[in-house]
């Protein structure tokens, strides 16, 4: 099984994507939001690109959530805070969501075969859902503004961890994926304190989002696996040969 | 002193190097070489773009090196394999180089304040060189035809690392740096096994090649720091006023 990891969605050709099993990771803070939000019992996400896409989709019972320039946008019911998605009744309810890289790095993935989001939170349930799927995967970095990001580097070292220590020899990774599988090795045990150290973690905490920074650090805390299906993401349920189930 | 590494020669922004000293790195083989080249008592590297600049710029004397698809130019003295540049007598002499990728970040790194070659075999005396000049620093790998190839990163983590060693917190890392940092920590006891289990590596090596990427592995083998002036790379001699002084 071939595991490749791109920098960020600028590098990422959609061509590249058909038949793979993409992963696209967030994890300040878009894909960390989504797990959180099906977590606590939300319908379904839809992301979207443009706030004009989110304002014509919504529907009766739906809200609408996301952020640009990291503050939730005027009128929305929710922003991009995982935390503040902890804390909210989202039984049953939709959620439309616009970020500034995430949401169009699942928008740039519409030609893969499958689509998973993945963050520290439920990366081995991501790594598990990925090999039952049992296509070649790609591990898509958001990054920031066309730029690499730390955070979603690392988190793909530890997916891509995750995936070997599943399939063992199976796996044979790109030279990102090796570069990247070996950063997130040598601070395994720092995850937290070298995120919070670099440019998305310190701007965080910069508005006052340290707890959110901190929050998306906790390692396989969930084991909901976002699932692309017909452009909302759901609780991913596992193939029905699977040993496992999801949520 | 702020300390950036972009991933390949596509993502460089040929302004973003204004009044900084870049380092390019081009591991297989292009700037293991030019060291080797300067090492062996060659008089001063020609790096071009293309064989028609090569051609079209040699003189009496000079010798012609590069390669394409990994392979010597037909009718060109030299290839691009440091191992054949050590055996022969490159005294004096002059050489126009072009390879695949090395020359041809090198030439888009043109509006930098300085330009070294860096590589495994001058890592440390490339980052001495580098804090003498007292500039801002970006290490650009080449990378493959516009992607990331492990020994770059690896390089630029290692060089990365020189510089924190020589000047410890001066040194502001960027989101990649930090990653390359924590990925040559990794695998410094290993940098020869991993090298050549990446993509370049294993390609060489399938070409009869490998013992140039066991040599181009060899950490700090050499002193010489290639220093692009007036289009030409001649051994770096340090500032008037530096500690040191280089070949």
């Amino acid at each position: 099984m071939q595991v490749d990891v791109i920098a960020s969605v600028n590098e990422a050709r959609s061509d590249d994507f058909i038949n793979k099993t993409v992963v696209v990771i967030d994890v300040l803070r878009a894909t960390s939001t989504i797990v959180t939000a099906l977590e606590f019992g939300c319908a379904g996400v839809i992301p979207v690109e443009t706030v004009s896409q989110a304002l014509k989709l919504q529907e009766s019972g739906m809200l609408l959530g996301g952020e640009r320039f990291c503050k939730k946008i005027l009128g929305f019911d929710l922003g991009n805070s995982p935390v503040e998605y902890m804390h909210r009744d989202l039984t049953e309810k939709r959620i439309i969501i616009t970020t500034t890289n995430g949401t169009r790095a699942l928008q740039k993935t519409h030609k893969a075969a499958n689509i998973l989001a993945g963050s520290v939170l439920n990366a081995r349930s991501c790594a598990e859902a990925a090999i039952q799927l049992k296509r070649d995967i790609v591990l898509v970095c958001a990054g920031t503004q066309d730029d690499f990001s730390l955070e979603d580097g690392l988190c793909a070292g530890l997916i891509a961890d995750e995936l070997c220590e599943l399939s063992g020899e199976a796996i044979a990774l790109n030279d990102l994926g090796t570069a990247m599988q070996a950063a997130y090795r040598h601070v395994k045990d720092c995850l937290e304190t070298v995120i919070l150290e670099s440019a998305n973690g310190k701007k965080l905490s910069k508005m006052g989002l340290k707890e959110d920074v901190i929050y998306c650090c906790r390692k396989n805390r969930y084991q909901t696996v976002p699932f692309m299906h017909e452009q909302m993401m759901l609780p991913f349920e596992g193939s029905k040969t699977g040993s496992r189930s999801y949520k």
